[in-house]
């Protein structure tokens, strides 16, 4: 996507002779832009695990370069040891991310099919750059399905705005491009179809403050910020006409585990007959499970999230503010699980399905 | 209630002869006490509007003393065009508060009964402190009813903590004394009835993180603090045994206005059969109106409050950060309105009630 006219994605291989990787460092937006080289396995660990970036697909393609990094740094004598302990590191950052076990495992079955160090140092460069590339890939795809669904509501408001909802960042920043929540959003405005996008903040990282309304302006896609205490108001009040949301982990049964409030504006979205859309890329799905407010481990971070917040002061540039008493206890849970029964339909790069196993399953019949 | 063990109110008359009322400047909370003089009906209307008091109780208390101030300071050949240019300023400061226009009103009406100007200056200041006073005593009569609520709950939990969800500050600070939200709380901790408070950080403006948080403390009642987001997580997950929010408005039918969000936690509450009741001193209700969704007017603040926070740095002491890119499109809703099929009660100052007209009028009966 587009930062001051310039295409980017969010991660790339940026010199493979010397072993350097790059992100964007997301911590500074939108206040700074700001490209940071990954060198080790800690560093993609640190990266992962202290937010540099974040979002479904891009811990995934972070963590396929994480092992890519792993096999061309590890020394020939411990090369094996040196990629369990690498995988196990990374696997570690995030519990509640599905994309990242997947992309780790998805390595190391790669490497494993290989004898030679070499092979498997070749594979696995193969393999991050696949798995980022098919995540763009799938991610343009979600935008090509939402599309059809947002052209659908254009035509019935007779070409006025369509108001859609989002939460947290599923855009192209918490992918390699595209976005998978914003992906249909992109694709409505570049078909010239009319959008207005209510972007909640999202507390307490501020995903949608500090990036989606960010990349949402680089775009040229007009939004409208709101604190996340907003949205049942604008549902109520026929101020919604859709909500498409991410996910980090979906299981058979079509649970999700997305950012913590999620399953608030899907109540508010029932509550008021409003569409909620979940946009995911396969990679999103944990085919093993089916019960998510059960089975789906959810994160806890640093209170201090809670008690502490980031941002640029006129006067004295970026600051840490105190919002609450010194002392204050927290629980700062990252995710919280949306039941199937409160959600419309997941729009993946296979196309619109129920948010049930059976549908799911007609669409991923070599999940059966 | 205790501030570092001394004994306040939110708001008392200072001084009668040099006309000074003074009130705790809530802005500057949880970082620094500070006594604020009121002096002008200006002062007053700057205090309502711009927050330095806020909550329900304490804004009617504080437009009755602003009526006390027009009194004591209108000129004796301008009395009644003051009166009424005073009346009409304070009622347009915040337009979903129910208890503004109330206690507005309460104090024409006590003046118009007096003939001579000297008697109306002197019903005003008894009808001020008439208004606080009765506030605190129908919140501390809250407190006794809910108290049982708790009891029942503790009961049946054998003793562990009866968790207890809110949402903005229903505390003291929102009221004269005791709070509603919060004085079944404290009334509980009082007789020794083990409680543990989840406090909603209550954004934009961060009532629960910086009032009700450090109302708690200073009270010595055990609570955590979370995002706004979080309430749905934790009632999903069985941690929560009651919510008990305020209400800025309430119609003769149960339909409560109160800070934007709290409809969302109705809404978990309901899907996850938690118990959720609504505090409020009877002065809260808007006897004309049943349809709160239709007939509240709700207020839109300045989008400053979402772009911007302001809090304590480390080393630069009070600051104002911005937290979203430059210019950025926002809204900001004041409050949003839970219906009263989500409402499992409302404890008022007479008892508790279902949110139904029929039982609200079998405790007002003279409203029938």
């Amino acid at each position: 996507m587009n930062i001051n006219g310039k295409h980017y994605r969010t991660i790339w291989p940026a010199d493979h002779d010397n072993k350097v990787v790059q992100i964007i460092d997301q911590r500074h937006l939108p206040h700074a832009f700001i490209v940071e080289d990954l060198k080790t396995v800690d560093d993609f660990a640190v990266a992962i695990k202290d937010m540099h970036v974040r979002g479904a697909g891009l811990i995934g393609a972070t963590a396929g370069f994480g092992m890519y990094c792993a096999a061309i740094t590890a020394p020939d004598p411990d090369f094996a040891d040196f990629i369990t302990a690498a995988a196990n590191k990374l696997k570690a950052t995030r519990p509640t991310a599905g994309n990242l076990a997947w992309a780790v495992e998805r390595q190391l079955a790669a490497m494993a099919k290989q004898t030679s160090i070499k092979g498997k140092r070749e594979i696995a460069y193969q393999t991050a750059c696949s798995i980022a590339d098919e995540d763009a890939d799938f991610c343009r795809l979600i935008g090509e399905h939402g599309r059809k669904l947002i052209a659908e509501i254009s035509a019935r408001k007779n070409g006025e705005p369509v108001n859609i909802l989002t939460h947290c960042n599923a855009g192209w920043l918490a992918f390699v491009d595209y976005g998978s929540a914003t992906a249909p959003i992109y694709a409505a405005h570049q078909a010239g179809i009319k959008v207005h996008v209510w972007v909640d903040e999202t507390r307490p990282w501020l995903q949608g403050a500090k990036l989606t309304a960010w990349e949402l302006k680089e775009e040229g896609v007009p939004h409208t910020l709101i604190a996340d205490n907003t949205g049942g108001h604008l549902m109520q009040h026929q101020l919604v006409d859709l909500v498409i949301v991410g996910t980090d982990r979906t299981t058979r049964c079509g649970d999700v585990a997305n950012k913590i409030g999620t399953y608030l504006k899907a109540l508010a979205a029932k509550d008021n007959k409003v569409p909620f859309y979940v946009a995911l890329p396969s990679s999103t799905f944990d085919w093993k499970i089916c019960d998510g407010i059960k089975d789906i481990p959810i994160e806890q971070r640093s209170g201090r999230e809670i008690t502490h917040i980031n941002g640029l002061s006129a006067e004295n540039g970026l600051q840490t503010i105190a919002i609450a008493p010194d002392n204050t206890s927290t629980v700062n849970y990252g995710f919280d699980v949306t039941p199937a029964r409160l959600i419309s339909g997941l729009i993946t790069e296979r196309g619109i399905m129920k948010a049930a196993e059976e549908d799911i399953l007609r669409f991923y019949p070599e999940k059966n």
